[in-house]
């Protein structure tokens, strides 16, 4: 059978658009840390829409299962095949259409996100969605983990930034909602459906992307601060004078701002010593930049008085700010040289940030005796990467450090649970999380999600494995 | 059948929380502008969850529907009932919990909108939705009609704002999504599908509402302009320079400026003459009032030396500011007093709306030679309420006024449906638009949510007739 269904593949795709040869396959069947391989039949590359419906009605005719695959970035194997057909979009790459006046964008799934970031700056409008991966991650991926990053809280995830979806749906049928409208409530949100599902209720092959305008006045601060208390205080001040132009509230703690000192050159501190926490401020709004400063200088003065705030620093110029900056965007590179950190993808409610670190804090060091905890944490959003850090000499003396990491994972997870937040804020469940998802999900919302996907994928066939417990 | 129901429901709710006799039901099975009348069994006023869900399921398992009810101030006659139960929330009307930290409230769905606002206050904080029925619209009703209002480009639809939901399902199991996360992604956005749902999926009881922090200064001004075209890239050139900061642009014609005038006392026109397009722009951030006034005052004069705007004030003091907007409210009572209005909610990307409003004036002009066009317009969101004015002595002579009104919304949805649009923007569909939702709508759309539908509800007993063509 598969000769067969991999001939009618061949005849869809052509010899360009089918992959089967080992060697051609190999990176598409391992995530790109390597640390998970699957096995898959072909990997099919399909060029148009058509030719990807095509390829997805005869896999699933065939009764195999179809792996959608974006860019490969993702952090939880859930485009890690198993024995069924990979369809990868990269050459499904072309900007659709643009529409300055209404700040949307069409394109293909198999655009990447720096390419869609260009062609938003080319309509002089901005496309507010960053992350790690940019250049590699495309918009299909991006939307169907409902990505993230560091605006959320401004600007909202992938789902937010979303008009309308094109997907392939199990059967081969092509659902189109590219109006890209604003207000449109003729019947249930499908297009926002899609994202987040992890490919489990179809391929996305187009989306309508909402643009924002561009912010042309920026101020940056770094504030130190003494606890996540004092942390939250001071940023529900900046956002009470800021409103909307808050445009990130980062927070690190003493332990990361150490690693970044030690293994990331070319970061300084602007103060004396670590400070325990660490909140860095970006207002991005219009204007100017020295009147933005100078509003947010008024702000801190006010946080400053009433003792919230041990030190502060406010960007003089452009490199300053690009400096706080650097600074946080060295973690995930400072974290991966200090040692083997498991990094946990937990959110709260903002207000419950500082109770779950310290009932974290408590768990990790009663457990987990040989590590430290390091934390890069999105605050306005409670998305707090809490992060139990093993020396490297620690950590290879696991027997089994599978095991391990999946011991500190559910032990974290349930501090989280305890404080009413989730195990899986914006990387996404995959294949690494589904067994989190039966211990940690109420019963009736997986049933919920069962008995929906079965209504769009009624054999199964759409990345099983992935997002749901079976 | 009847009399046991009634008898269990009566067990359930007590003699205060059930409605049998026809003059109590009178009000809660005619809509509120009494165009419609249907029929029920009994009227629930369930005081709690489990008071709702024991309802819920006493009522579908005896195989009779279920009609949601919320301030029964819907458009589109959705929460009109036909022999079953209709279910209110009126008691069901407390606010659960406060997250100011979090900016999160947590209500039961009997809360008005009003209510909503005065307990957002009280934090500190803001909740953005506002619409004329806000002292009866009730949040479970907002909720399931995803309702809009003035400031969805800004801060979106109620689907938006809402961070999670309550809701009894068909078979009388409460899901609850009331965690009140930003980032969660362990699996797909339920909440998100209630929103606009029309009760279809379930009966909405609690809900988390996401707050917004206030804004302290405001600008408003008044732009005279001549086309449609002009209103656009003014628009658009106060979006560059303003950002996140713009909170309304509202744009209405010459002759609902003029309706204004002659019917609503208290109203007066800023220029010698009523412009064709008036553009209404308010600003809203954090500074002072003659801060943002003298930016915005900068770009309209750019806008004016390019030749877009034919004339422009800027409030000079909030009693000017509240001018503007008292007049742009007016326009529901004005329009009422004129002559029968045929208001579409109809909405096109930004960039068609004024290829819509030509067409639309073409078919008016050629097939509606009575009436006049006037409009009312959420312009940056594309939301345009497209109005057919006939003088009330041409309606009168009309001998089949539902005919007629049924052939104005056709006319005119077919206009937006061939500029990409929709034919229901924030109003919803209920019962007056399942046949448009027929005619117009994807047939894959439509089966995808009838799949979907049947996964929740398989016998079809929640709200049924709305929402979906049979």
């Amino acid at each position: 059978m598969s000769d067969a269904l991999l001939s009618t593949l061949l005849g869809i795709l052509g010899p360009r658009g089918l992959l089967t040869e080992p060697s051609e396959i190999a990176p598409f069947v391992t995530d790109f840390r390597d640390r998970r391989t699957g096995t898959a039949l072909a990997v099919a590359l399909p060029a148009t829409v058509e030719e990807a419906a095509a390829t997805v009605r005869a896999v699933t005719g065939a009764g195999l299962p179809v792996f959608p695959q974006g860019g490969n970035t993702g952090l939880c194997y859930g485009a890690v095949p198993r024995r069924g057909v990979v369809i990868a979009l990269r050459r499904l790459n072309r900007m659709r259409e643009a529409d300055a006046g209404s700040g949307l964008l069409s394109v293909d799934a198999g655009m990447t996100l720096t390419e869609v970031h260009a062609a938003a700056e080319a309509l002089g409008l901005q496309f507010p969605l960053h992350l790690g991966a940019e250049g590699t991650a495309q918009i299909g991926g991006l939307i169907s983990t409902n990505a993230g990053g560091t605006a959320v809280f401004r600007y909202g995830a992938m789902r937010d930034l979303v008009a309308g979806v094109e997907v392939v749906l199990a059967d081969g049928q092509v659902f189109s909602d590219m109006k890209g409208l604003r207000k449109d409530n003729t019947g249930y949100p499908l297009s926002q459906l899609f994202c987040g599902a992890e490919g489990t209720l179809g391929l996305v092959t187009g989306a309508v992307l909402r643009l924002h305008p561009r912010m042309n006045a920026r101020a940056h601060a770094w504030l130190a601060l003494d606890t996540p208390e004092a942390a939250l205080e001071a940023g529900a001040r900046i956002r009470a004078a800021f409103g909307t132009t808050v445009e990130a509230l980062e927070l690190i703690d003493r332990n990361e701002a150490l690693y970044v000192l030690a293994h990331v050159p070319g970061n300084r501190l602007p103060f004396d010593t670590a400070p325990a926490y660490s909140l860095m401020v970006e207002i991005a709004g219009n204007g100017s930049d020295s009147a933005l400063s100078g509003q947010l200088e008024e702000v801190l003065a006010g946080i400053f008085e009433d003792g919230l705030v041990r030190d502060a620093i406010i960007a003089q110029n452009e490199k300053q700010g690009a400096e706080i900056w650097h600074f946080r965007h060295s973690v995930t590179e400072a974290n991966k040289l200090n040692g083997i950190g498991v990094v946990l993808d937990t959110s709260v409610r903002p207000s419950a940030i500082p109770g779950f670190i310290a009932a974290a804090d408590a768990v990790t060091a009663e457990r987990f005796p040989e590590a430290e905890r390091c934390i890069v944490c999105h605050m306005a959003d409670g998305n707090v990467h809490y992060i139990v850090m093993f020396p490297f000499e620690a950590w290879a003396r696991f027997p089994d450090a599978e095991a391990k990491e999946i011991e500190v994972e559910e032990a974290i997870h349930d501090v989280a649970a305890r404080f009413g937040g989730s195990f899986s804020a914006e990387h996404g469940i995959g294949r690494k999380l589904t067994s989190e998802m039966a211990r940690l999900v109420d019963p009736l919302k997986i049933e919920m999600m069962q008995r929906l996907r079965l209504a769009f994928d009624p054999e199964g066939l759409m990345n099983p494995g992935a997002l749901l417990p079976r």
